[in-house]
């Protein structure tokens, strides 16, 4: 049977560098940007359309997770964010039976239930979301470290919003994840190749 | 320099196994009982009590990781609270430079924050937990699932009130620890030999 590890990650955590590290250690597939790519491809929307849609509650829905409602098929909005979600929910299944891999983000832990997954959950103090951001990103934008700070809590509320829409459970609730990874101390390449030990028999 | 591991535990989760376990893989040292045995022999209290002490906050004292108070010293009880707490710091020390070592609970992770440790919390859902009681010690008091849910919670309350008691810092909480781990699936024995792999060097 396949080994599916599914990461979710605070924004500016190095969940994603964990990833793909992860899946290299291991010899995994990686998935992440991927699956906007695919589902781009089979509802032809823009891949900066699905992502965003990805990235936000529908306002004033009825979560996904409880299912259809002949009120939501009235509004194309969310009837788009639906199919985004169905065809989300197909490209992991299929990606899940190819072959072992880590899949980042996109609700994996939730929608591959069945396959059994081993989810992590990446974390990491403030004050380091902060530097990572600002050696990735940020740093031409010259945010105070302030601004920076609101703008990962942003993205990160978001991630928390579009997951309990999509799952009906809390984002980050240790309860949902059989590992919870703090990357504050050590380097995410460290982490990855211990956490890849984890994986090995002995 | 020794590797301090230290273990917090919810009640029921196969965290004090969890830690025996990794120490035993890791060939190091592993403290627990041994604490209250310690400060019992040197404060010439019981081992009943001290145990009893360190599982309860004091009621309506001040907290003890912001010092003492001249209020606190008219009070007895607090009094030896606070020297059962200052006896709990030295033993701890002691251990942490003796050798490499696992401790389980004993407010370790906070106390030892100098000596870097590597900080674990162990948990499981519910279910897992009421099982893992029934197999241990609770099988002959015929408690219901409902009453053993409500104990296991108990212990849970007051061994969060008297964290926060000593350290200020909410019990649990991710961002406390380096890692958390979830032994609702899988055994105590096999993750414990999985995460023993995580302090091996490649």
């Amino acid at each position: 049977m396949n080994q599916i590890i599914t990461i979710s990650r605070e924004f500016g955590s190095g969940g994603r560098e964990f990833g793909r590290r992860l899946s290299e250690n291991l010899g995994f597939a990686y998935y992440d940007q991927e699956i906007v790519q695919e589902i781009a491809k089979r509802t032809e929307l823009s891949e900066r359309y699905v992502q965003q849609v990805m990235g936000h509650r529908p306002i004033s829905s009825y979560p996904i997770h409880i299912g259809r409602s002949f009120r939501m098929m009235a509004d194309p909005h969310l009837d788009q964010s639906q199919n985004i979600y169905r065809e989300q929910c197909n490209i992991l299944r299929e990606m899940a039976a190819k072959s072992s891999c880590v899949i980042v983000g996109r609700c994996a832990d939730y929608i591959l239930q069945e396959e059994d997954p081993f989810r992590i959950f990446v974390y990491a103090d403030m004050p380091s979301k902060v530097t990572r951001c600002r050696e990735k990103n940020y740093e031409k934008e010259e945010l105070t470290d302030r601004e920076l700070e609101r703008r990962i809590n942003a993205v990160n509320r978001r991630r928390a919003d579009y997951y309990e829409y999509c799952t009906g459970q809390k984002w980050g609730d240790r309860i949902h994840y059989d590992l919870c990874i703090n990357t504050t101390q050590g380097t995410v390449k460290g982490i990855a190749a211990a956490v890849a030990r984890l994986f090995l028999t002995q």
